[in-house]
């Protein structure tokens, strides 16, 4: 009787598990796809433009993105943060405070590889690991405040980068 | 037996549904807060400059966002749309098709309040509503798509939000 109630409850809870893991997943692959996108019709000289008047310059933001999508790494508990000083530069440090920044060619290159990382992770992770606490919440707090999972992390990642996507948009050739 | 089965899936699947709604109506108010914050430091003449040079005003911005959550009334079942004119003026035409907008005073009232009336259905929406379809997706579709519920709505419009609070943060005051 346990047992059977057990595995009923355990197909259950996949069903619901599986189903806000694809909304979210499916949200964060869309995201990605339209920056890149969006990327593809900026060349490198107009990366290193400004969004607005006075405002921070494409290639800090994208270098930015590279460093927030790098920390997802060890905050999914999925792998080591790949490039160390980008915490400093792209996200501790404000655009122009640092003089030489990587080239638009690199931080291209990084993108995609951090992006693609990170993808083959989420992609194997089955839906009840998602459920899981992420990296920075501890396990007494987690028992408490449950939604403070990975997939929380994967849901505010897919915000953070289109509030981004929205201002390096900005540098398209305007039609 | 099957009634034990029934009860105890039951408490179950509440719980998975309500940390999967509560991470997402979390990402919604935190959002609703920023953009509400971010408006509040913008005066009614910057909301009338455009946020980058040839780009979209951020009073048509406000309009749009005020049309994009108006929709999601009917889309969510909960409520009729309050303003019907404001999908061809704010979401099928681009800024500066249509001469007369609704003035900067107006918009930020109807913001708030198709926010708040928004919010009213939320906050009293149980958890297993969430996860039942929107209005835009059939029943027989539905079956096979079970992540086209009323919670991806939220999910998306959250993104979209962000993408353009991340636009309309370009006119508050350059420090």
């Amino acid at each position: 009787m346990t047992e059977i109630i057990l595995f009923v409850l355990k197909i259950n809870e996949m069903n619901y598990q599986e189903i806000a893991s694809t909304m979210v997943i499916n949200a964060w692959n869309a995201e990605i796809k339209y920056t890149n996108a969006t990327l593809e019709k900026i060349s490198d000289e107009q990366l290193m433009q400004e969004i607005a008047l006075g405002r921070n310059r494409g290639i800090y933001l994208l270098g930015h993105l590279v460093a927030v999508h790098d920390l997802m790494l060890p905050l999914l508990r999925f792998d080591e943060v790949q490039h160390k000083d980008y915490r400093k530069i792209f996200i501790e440090s404000p655009d122009k405070a640092i003089g030489n920044l990587p080239s638009a060619d690199v931080l291209r290159k990084q993108w995609h590889e951090i992006n693609n990382k990170l993808q083959s992770y989420i992609d194997s992770l089955p839906a009840e690991e998602w459920f899981t606490r992420h990296s920075s919440v501890s396990e007494e707090d987690f028992v408490k405040e449950p939604h403070r999972n990975r997939l929380n992390i994967l849901l505010s990642r897919t915000a953070h980068l289109s509030n981004h996507r929205g201002q390096i948009v900005l540098l398209t050739p305007n039609t």
